[in-house]
C-alpha cells in the first residue's frame, strides 16, 4: 500500500502553473498585489494539473491521537490520561479544533492510532490503534518498523476515505501528551539540527522540564543515529504513532493531488518523513501556520514552505491549519471568479 | 452628528475583559496556547462590555471610493478612470474583494463618496458623493473642512446603516487611484514621520514615479503643516474623501461597540484621524493585515495594533480585512463554544 501510494506521487504540472501565472496577469488587480496568495494559487494549479484548480471545499480535519512512552521521562506537566480525555472532548465537539472547524465549515475526524487508554466506539472516531502508545524513545525504539509502516498505512487510508467522502482539501490535526518531544527528535533526525535547536516548551513547561526534554531528545539522537535515507526506520525509532500516520496522510493527499494544510510541529515532523519518502509530495503541502515550537521553523525551512499564519499559536489539534484554510480557499477562488481587465472593461496602467 | 458619535465612544469595559481572561484559563487548552487570538477575544469582550462578546457574524465590507486631484502629479501609472471602472467591477461582483467576501459570507457595499466620473445608481451602491474628487493636495487643501466633515458623516451613517441591517462586524475597503499618496501624507501628518518613512510603491510604481511621490508628500507636508490636534483640518488638507469617510466609519463602529477590521494603508490613515478625534475608538479596531506600504506599519505602531495577516498584500479593496475576518470570528467563537476542564472531565497539569 505504501509503495503503491508513493508510485502515484508526481511532480507538479508545469503547464497548469504557467496558465495560472498568465491568468493572474489578466485579472483586475495590480500584478503581484495578492502577495503570497498568488504563488499559493499557482502551486495548487500545479498540484491539480488544472487551471483553475478545484476549490478546496469542503475541508476535512483528521486529528491523529496517540500516546508516548517518553511521557515517563517527565517531559510534560500534563498527565497521560489527557490524551484520551481530549479525544472525548473532540468527539463531544467541545475543543478549540471543533469551534474553529464549525467556523470554517470543515469536518473533524478523530483517528485513534495509538491511544493508551481504551476508547468506546463513537461517531467521528476511526479506531485504528496500532499499539496502545509507543515505547520510550529515549531507551529504545518507540515502535517496530512494521508498526510504523502500519501507522503510515492508517494515514493513507484516512486521507483516501475523507477524499472519497467528498473532502476537497485535508487538514492535519494531532493529539498526544508528550508528542512535541517525539516531533523534536524526528525533526532533528531528518534535518541534522541539534536537540537544542528544535526542542520547545510544548504546551508550556518550566525550565527544569525544558532542560530535561532537551536531554531526552539528545539521548535519543545519540542512541538511534537516525538515517534520513531510511524514513520509516526514523519514524519507528523516534516517532509517535500519530507522526507516522500523519506521514501517510500527507502521502495520501499528494497521491490524490489534493492540498493538505499542515498544522504545527507534529505535522512538520511528519512532512519531513513524507518528503524523505517522496520528494514531490511537498507540492501538496500548504504550511498553515508557524508554531512557536522552534522545530516547526527548522522543518519548514528544509521543506521550503512559508506559513500563512503567524500568531504565536501552540495548541495543535489542527487549529493553525484551520485558521489558514480560508486563505487557501480565497487564493483558489480568485482564479475562478475574478474578472479580467478585458471582460470588466478596466483600463490597464 | 460627529459630536454625538464621539460622545458615545467609551473606554473598553474592564470587568468584561477580566471575565474573558478568567474564562480562557478554564477552557480545555493550555493557557495562552491561542497566542494573539486570546488577547483579541479579550479586547472584543471589553469592546462589547460582555463576556462572551457577540459572534461577529455576518461581516459587512464597505468600499469607500473616491478620486484624487493629486493624480495629476503623476504619482501612479494608472489612469484616473480606473476608480469608476473598478466600482463597476465591484458592483458586478468581479473583483477580488467580491471573491473573498463570497468565501467569508460577507456583504460588499460600495460607497461613492467622491468619484470623479458620473456613476449610474445600482444595487449595492450608496451614492454619497461629497464632491467629484479632491483638489490637488500638493498645491492647496484637498477639500474644505466642511467637505471633510460631511465625508466623515457619510462614514458614520454607512456604519450605522450596515449595523442596523444586521452586520455584527464591519470591514474597511477603499478604492481610489492615487489614494496611497494621500494616505502617506495623512500618516506623516498624524505621526510626525517623514515622507520617505511612509511613502510606498502603491499598486506598483517605478523608481522615478516613487521619487516624485515622495517629493509630492514632502511638499504637501511643508505647505499644510498638519496639526494632529485638528484632525478634521488634517483630513481636509491632505486627505482623500474616502479617508475622511473611513474615519467616520471607524468612529461609527466604535460608537456602536462593534468590531471593525482595518484593511490596508488607507484604513490606517483613517484610523489615526479617528484616534485623534476619540482615543478610545481604537478599542473597536482590529488590524486585519500588514500592507507592504510602509506607512501602514508606521501607523499601526502608533495605534498600538498588531496585524493578524502578513502576506505581502497590497491590493486594498478590503481584501486584507476579509482574510483576517475568520480569525476574529474564531477567536470569539472559542469563548462561546469551548468546554471547560471541569465540564469536559479533562485533567489539568
Amino acid at each position: 500500500m505504501v509503495e503503491a501510494t508513493l508510485a502515484r506521487i508526481r511532480p507538479p504540472d508545469g503547464d497548469a502553473m504557467t496558465q495560472a501565472r498568465a491568468l493572474h496577469a489578466r485579472l483586475t488587480k495590480p500584478a503581484g498585489s495578492l502577495g503570497a496568495l498568488e504563488e499559493l494559487s499557482v502551486r495548487l494549479a500545479g498540484l491539480a494539473a488544472a487551471c483553475p484548480p478545484p476549490l478546496p471545499e469542503p475541508g476535512a480535519v483528521a486529528v491523529f491521537a496517540a500516546d508516548h512512552g517518553v511521557h515517563r521521562q517527565r517531559v510534560t506537566p500534563w498527565p497521560q490520561e489527557v490524551t484520551a480525555q481530549m479525544v472525548a472532548n473532540f468527539l463531544a465537539g467541545g475543543a478549540v479544533v471543533n469551534a474553529f472547524a464549525r467556523q470554517m465549515g470543515a469536518s473533524v475526524t478523530v483517528v485513534d492510532v495509538g491511544v493508551a487508554a481504551p476508547l468506546e466506539p463513537a461517531d467521528g472516531l476511526v479506531s485504528a490503534r496500532v499499539r496502545p502508545g509507543t515505547a520510550d524513545l529515549s531507551s529504545g525504539p518507540a515502535m517496530t518498523v512494521d508498526e510504523a509502516r502500519t501507522a503510515v498505512e492508517v494515514g493513507i487510508r484516512v486521507a483516501g476515505d475523507l477524499h472519497d467522502g467528498g473532502a476537497a482539501s485535508l487538514l492535519t490535526g494531532d493529539m498526544g501528551i508528550a508528542n512535541t518531544t517525539a516531533a523534536a527528535a524526528l525533526i532533528a533526525g531528518f534535518t541534522g539540527a541539534t536537540a537544542a535547536d528544535v526542542t520547545g516548551r510544548g504546551t508550556g513547561v518550566d525550565e527544569p522540564t525544558y532542560q530535561r526534554k532537551v536531554s531526552v531528545v539528545e539521548a535519543a539522537l545519540r542512541r538511534h543515529r537516525p538515517d534520513p535515507a531510511d524514513p520509516v526506520g526514523v519514524l519507528a525509532a523516534l516517532g509517535g504513532l500519530e507522526h507516522a500516520a500523519l506521514c501517510g496522510f500527507l502521502l495520501g493527499a499528494a497521491a490524490r493531488r489534493i492540498p493538505v494544510i499542515l498544522d504545527g510541529v507534529s505535522a512538520v515532523a511528519a512532512a519531513l518523513a513524507a518528503a524523505a519518502l517522496a520528494p514531490h509530495c511537498t507540492a501538496a503541502m500548504v504550511a498553515g501556520h508557524r508554531s512557536v515550537e522552534p522545530g516547526a521553523t527548522v522543518g519548514l525551512r528544509q521543506l521550503g514552505l512559508h506559513p500563512l499564519v503567524d500568531l504565536e499559536l501552540r495548541l495543535g489539534e489542527g487549529t493553525g491549519a484551520l485558521l489558514a484554510w480560508p486563505m487557501v480557499a480565497s487564493a483558489v477562488r480568485v482564479l475562478h471568479e475574478v474578472a479580467t481587465f478585458d471582460a470588466a472593461g478596466v483600463s490597464e496602467k
